[in-house]
């Protein structure tokens, strides 16, 4: 049976790994950083030196490596996102573009030959960026954000443009829609993702094919009490926003907790209070919610509760509450036909069948609005991620891409 | 009987007020800032033009106004000081100042003479600034601060030491030895100040004598957690930071309010987490906590309670707890001669004699270890200080300017 070449992966994996690697080896390779130009420099050398095909970069600057399309038939596209969170992993994304770059140079070194063009894609921005926006190649493939959405982003820390960022990764904003996919237009996408949880750790396996990719729903909160000195203010008198955003905090999580089988998981991330002085009581604090699962209905339910309880909050403490929705995105099912085609290569690539959802959120989430899309996730060590101690084993990278492999192959042999 | 000049004093107080003013008629006017720079000129040529005596500025920038001692005696200094906190108030000090330089002119005016001299004062950096370091000025005159410390401090927002700041306010802090004063080398001060609470305002009066100034207590609190993926981590197992910082929060608001006379205040006023990303759990937080109380002995018996709680909050939440103290100053009693002085000043300027302790810190607390010292207070509308709100009427600002002239009449009767 025909396998990858495993210490050419293996070795990849750490060569790009180096490209942002900090002191306390952590991975910054964010959006909009040098290193993140670096590594798209890295991938774009590996694929044109060592591939047939064509590069391509889109408007949005997702990187393609295509081929010519025999019979006129669809492509398979395989790939995931080279960019990391601030000090993350060398795993999350960077893996699953190696396994698909491994996948196609085994293919061709073995001189096997599809009856469907098989891509290449490196997304752009997968992860939170400081122009706070997540899978922002996939979202433009599929048409979620446009020019005119572009054009309004700005990088918080150094004030660039979405525009420059672009212009500097090799894009153009300009032509955003050049780079958006029709419906159906690509034959099926796969991407293979380290799992981000314990759960395949738990069960003693590496691999398995996604079912759904979790909905996420966040908001910004901000609550406005009354800033007073904290020496002359009695305790009763308080109009404290901190206190509040606290009590807000614990409802929260006794809300997504009340989920016992851990349907739902809901986390404060952000905080930031004001004026900030160890001698006066905050007035103001801003905080988002992230509330994320598979079952959309459950996010309405728990959203009615705790409104509830944070209204309650707000009174008792005085303190008035806005909210604003700041992401809204619903859970999407994988494709059945891409599902299967996974749990087949994952069979014939010698791990046992098993399905998990993903309670992280993917660009294949994006791919399947627009393509009969799926995932491969293969297990991360303790369940780390966006982190520098995320680590997946070799053994199970090695069978992560058996099981691309195989699934290529056969979605090869059952698609039209 | 001879009382101030109210017009002139109201109208001070308004023209001081319009240096550091902002968009929202707030005070931006921190130790440090250009704005603190242009109060100290207007203070110094109000001084030196309307006043006989001689400007002085110490090494740590306090402004005096001396005169010459006649018969060897103490002077009595009376004063307070010119710095706000940002979007501060213009009463919160300044107040204090422009009745101590109205006394001064109106009994220069009327030519009196005292045997003891008088000596104006404002205070350096009383305020809590981006120096970290409140009571600044009375710190140095009074040896809490030597020039080794000051040499330690940086403003934390521009990076600038605290030796080009005072030099910059005209101070010298290789020299700050010198600004220190012996103990007794001043026969009285007298601070006079807006309450920043509304006691005095329920009661329906003007003006008060403090007897006793609180102490301060003070920690930085860092709980670590594990920085993990807001989707694929559990609820249950979580160690976030932000939630134990959240129960930590609550826990020291409900020690304190158990004190029901309300002898205690408790205050969590700054509040850091990172990384503060939307979708990562929040791996640490730091975080203040301030403690005031008259009674030295309920510090100790709220920080027991509080610490058995805090270690089962991190015990519960896996997290890290380490503790710091950054201030730990006792309360401090005014000296019984100057409360006596006052309440006779009080009563001979026509309001009638109220008692009331201070739960802000004041310069008064460091004068009180080097010489006698008392406090005048002066309502506040609302309580409210330390914000753009903060107000005190006219009325009662003559009220306590007439109160401080007849304080030090009789003052310098008594004194020896």
């Amino acid at each position: 049976m025909i396998t990858v070449n495993e210490d050419r992966l293996i070795n990849n994996i750490k060569e790009l790994g180096y490209i942002g690697e900090n002191e306390v080896h952590g991975i910054d390779r964010w959006f909009g950083s040098d290193k993140d130009l670096e590594a798209r420099e890295w991938i774009k050398s590996y694929w044109t030196k060592n591939l047939k095909g064509v590069l391509h970069i889109d408007a949005i600057a997702n990187l393609w490596m295509k081929e010519e399309t025999p019979n006129y038939k669809k492509p398979i596209v395989i790939g995931s996102h080279h960019d990391a969170v601030p000090c993350g992993g060398k795993y999350d994304g960077a893996m699953g573009v190696l396994i698909a770059t491994e996948v196609k140079q085994t293919l061709q070194e073995k001189q096997y030959s599809l009856k469907h063009p098989l891509y290449l894609l490196s997304f752009t921005g997968e992860e939170p960026n400081p122009f706070n926006v997540s899978t922002l190649g996939s979202k433009v493939l599929s048409g979620r954000l446009k020019q005119q959405d572009l054009e309004q982003l700005k990088n918080r820390e150094n004030q660039m443009s979405m525009t420059e960022a672009v212009k500097k990764a090799g894009g153009d904003i300009t032509l955003a829609h050049t780079a958006r996919i029709n419906k159906n237009e690509i034959g099926a996408f796969i991407e293979c993702h380290i799992e981000q949880g314990h759960r395949l750790e738990d069960m003693g396996l590496s691999v398995a094919a996604v079912t759904a990719i979790t909905g996420i729903y966040r908001e910004e909160i901000r609550l406005t009490g009354v800033a007073n000195h904290a020496g002359t203010t009695p305790m009763k008198e308080r109009q404290d926003a901190f206190l509040a955003a606290a009590e807000v905090g614990l409802a929260l999580e006794k809300e997504a907790g009340s989920y016992i089988n851990g349907e739902v998981v809901a986390t404060v991330g952000c905080f930031q209070m004001l004026p900030n002085e160890a001698s006066i009581i905050p007035e103001t604090v801003t905080l988002t919610i992230d509330i994320r699962t598979c079952e959309n209905r459950f996010v309405k339910e728990l959203l009615k509760k705790f409104t509830k309880r944070i209204d309650v909050i707000a009174e008792g403490r005085k303190v008035a509450i806005e909210r604003k929705i700041i992401l809204d995105q619903k859970s999407m099912p994988m494709d059945c036909m891409v599902m299967d085609a996974i749990t087949t290569g994952i069979i014939k690539s010698g791990s046992p069948k098993v399905l998990l959802n993903s309670m992280a959120g993917h660009d294949a989430a994006n791919m399947a609005r627009i393509c009969p899309s799926g995932m491969i996730f293969v297990q991360s060590v303790n369940g780390k991620s966006h982190c520098k101690e995320e680590y997946t084993k070799p053994e199970d990278i090695i069978k992560g891409a058996n099981a691309m492999l195989q699934s290529v192959l056969y979605l090869d042999e059952i698609m039209e």
